[in-house]
């Protein structure tokens, strides 16, 4: 291992040395997929996280920010329910989800104040906690280390999601200390960037066996985050429940990570994976779509390009249809905020190892219309990931943001959530 | 007539005094639907406009921008072209369009720089030039100054529309005067609000006979139609043609009206009618959806609170499949930005003379997941408009805003606009 570069590895959660993960089904979704996820750490650990922006929060999400702000060196793990998300559930929902923390803590054999916790699901209704205590006892049982536990979590966090979101690098460190990073995520509906730490979109753990301290760890998550996370964008709703939480159990031992770029590269990397197997599994999705600006003036001129095209409605229609309709990308980026020259805009897809131009100059290239046109489209619908490169100019700052296309499956999915 | 109650009429922008219009085929659009309107003043108007904020903007909108800058009273009129935008299109659309008008003002027989100009459709094609000049005759010879002249202006603005949007009042002023305001709109998809003047979305079109000037109709024209065109969102996207031109002649005579309230009632009732009209027109909708905030702060977060409701793609979608996800309503306005208690939100529908409760307290009303959902999903079922009334607390500020569902119908427009 080349020392300083993440090496990706097949894992979730567990991959780093002393954590434990588990996931049941217990009853709280009607469908009896797993819904009740725990992961545990060995040895106390360092936390550190991020939470949704949005002015109404979920339970869960007011008591993991307390809890890190009482105890960010004696996490020992988080109870994740999935199903219900314990927002506008008002003083009851809040003594729901403490109820849940304390079953857990006792069932595991833990310290109070020692979980934390996340929700996700139907916005309204409680957390049904005599089935939450009922499936306790078989979450701990089932605790495991190898690899097929960290995956059981990762099922069970999952709402309308059609796939796990797992990831894991190994990295050494400048000490020679080597590393190892996991990661899993769910997110599928009810996801778009916002701004400003604390900040975070959709629901995501990330474990490392690193040594570090719980400012070196918020200060490698957060600019990653905010580079990862908050450049995704399925529909454009920043949730109640969002929330991203790491720990840290220095189980590898050796230096402390907080200032090494390694470390920062190894997170960085997990939750850049999570993220776009986010947008990919973005509800009713068939496509990824990735969206890289360049030669914008500032960086958060070049993000907020990038997002706004990755979040346009017509873009992401379009995209559907295979249709390279690139009116509507210079559209978006005409009304994201960025201030850029529109004679100067080129746009280009890369598909296959080459660059496709489809605006050049701020105009569209010749045959748009109809042979060119009629040829991106054929490529549009053999391709499941669309890379758009965009140059606004002859600017330093550049940002990528990923979404993913709306298709028919999107409305159905989300005309008949309850129904 | 009472004085200063607007009096909505049946009619169009031929309802005032000394206007004519027309609608054509050019062949612009390939469907050989109307696409060439003409809007004549018998005399010159005083003439008001707001403009796109996208920075890509189309030809016309920086033509008449520069008309109006260059002539606010010596107005005569507006050529429209539907099919094409005429944006991305560089010098030469831009020659292009002033070619289009220059052909116009000699069909008719007016002085250079007396037409505005506005045009709607694909972005990225040019306009086909010969085609307008071929039927620009046809329409000077069809302007009419009858209510079916006023339909086929507004039938030839029209691109995804399923209909035609016009309305007109009369209205008496405080001198006793009589005056009329008409106007017609088009727009069904790539609508949203954005901010600050001068600003407007999709096309309007405003006629009246009152006297005013530049400066009073402007003063007029940006108020109303910050509260209604910018509170209307379809899609999110905000154009490269937004235009909202209005045209006053004074046939009516009488005081100047820049100060009559009565006036800007009158405006704003006609401004209002073509609003809902769009959102109920909106690509592929099937309900016309009225959020109304009240209780906000100011007057900025109770519009951002709306807006942000009409505007996600979450309660769109419920809204078509009628259901009654008041957790969407609520997230919506917790990332609005407006500041409100969460624990004091109510959210009620207003439907059929009554108000029903969603939310009340910031918690879901009992039975909302059972019985009680049931029965909305079954009265969501039958609106044609679904009215949400908020309140976000004690502050005096409220706003409107207008929406519409978001179906498989809109997928389909917009996935195979172009094939």
């Amino acid at each position: 291992m080349s020392a300083g570069r993440p090496v990706p590895q097949d894992g979730g959660v567990t991959f780093p040395t002393g954590y434990r993960a588990s996931g049941v089904a217990a009853g709280i979704k009607r469908s009896h997929r797993p819904d009740l996820a725990l992961l545990v750490s060995d040895t106390p650990a360092t936390a550190a996280g991020l939470f949704t922006t949005n002015r109404v929060r979920a339970a869960p999400v007011v008591l993991s920010e307390e809890l890190l702000r009482g105890n960010p060196t004696g996490a020992r793990g988080v109870v994740v329910v999935s199903g219900v998300a314990n927002a506008l559930t008002g003083p009851e929902g809040y003594q729901d989800s403490q109820e849940v923390i304390r079953l857990a803590e006792n069932a595991v054999g833990l310290p109070p104040r020692s979980l934390l916790h996340a929700a996700t699901g139907m916005i309204g209704p409680r957390i049904p906690v005599p089935l939450v205590q009922g499936h306790l006892g078989q979450a701990v049982a089932d605790l495991s280390a190898d690899r097929a536990g960290a995956s059981r979590a990762a099922a069970a966090i999952l709402t309308t999601d059609t796939a796990t979101k797992e990831a894991a690098v190994s990295v050494r460190l400048a000490d020679g200390t080597k590393v190892r990073v996991g990661g899993m995520a769910k997110g599928s509906g009810m996801i778009a960037p916002s701004l400003g730490p604390p900040h975070a979109t959709t629901l995501a753990f990330v474990t490392t066996d690193a040594v570090v301290s719980p400012q070196g760890l918020r200060g490698v998550l957060w600019p990653e985050a905010d580079r990862t996370f908050n450049m995704l964008s399925v529909d454009g709703d920043t949730s109640t429940n969002d929330t991203i939480l790491a720990l840290a159990n220095g189980r590898a031992g050796g230096a402390p990570a907080d200032e090494d770029p390694a470390f920062r590269a190894a997170v960085g990397h997990v939750l850049e994976s999570l993220a776009r197997a986010i947008a990919r599994d973005g509800e009713g999705a068939t496509k990824l779509l990735t969206v890289r600006v360049s030669g914008a003036r500032e960086e958060a001129e070049a993000r907020s390009a990038a997002k706004a095209v990755a979040r346009s409605v017509l873009v992401k229609t379009a995209l559907f249809g295979a249709d390279p309709n690139v009116g509507r990308i210079a559209c978006a980026l005409g009304y994201s905020g960025a201030s850029f020259d529109p004679s100067r805009l080129d746009v280009g897809l890369s598909a296959r190892g080459r660059r496709w131009p489809l605006i050049a100059g701020g105009t569209p290239v010749p045959g748009l219309d109809n042979g060119v046109g009629a040829k991106m489209h054929t490529l549009l619908q053999q391709l499941d990931e669309v890379v758009l490169e965009v140059n606004l100019g002859p600017g330093p700052a550049s940002a990528t943001a990923w979404g993913c296309d709306l298709s028919y499956g999107y409305v159905h999915i989300n005309a008949h959530y309850r129904t």
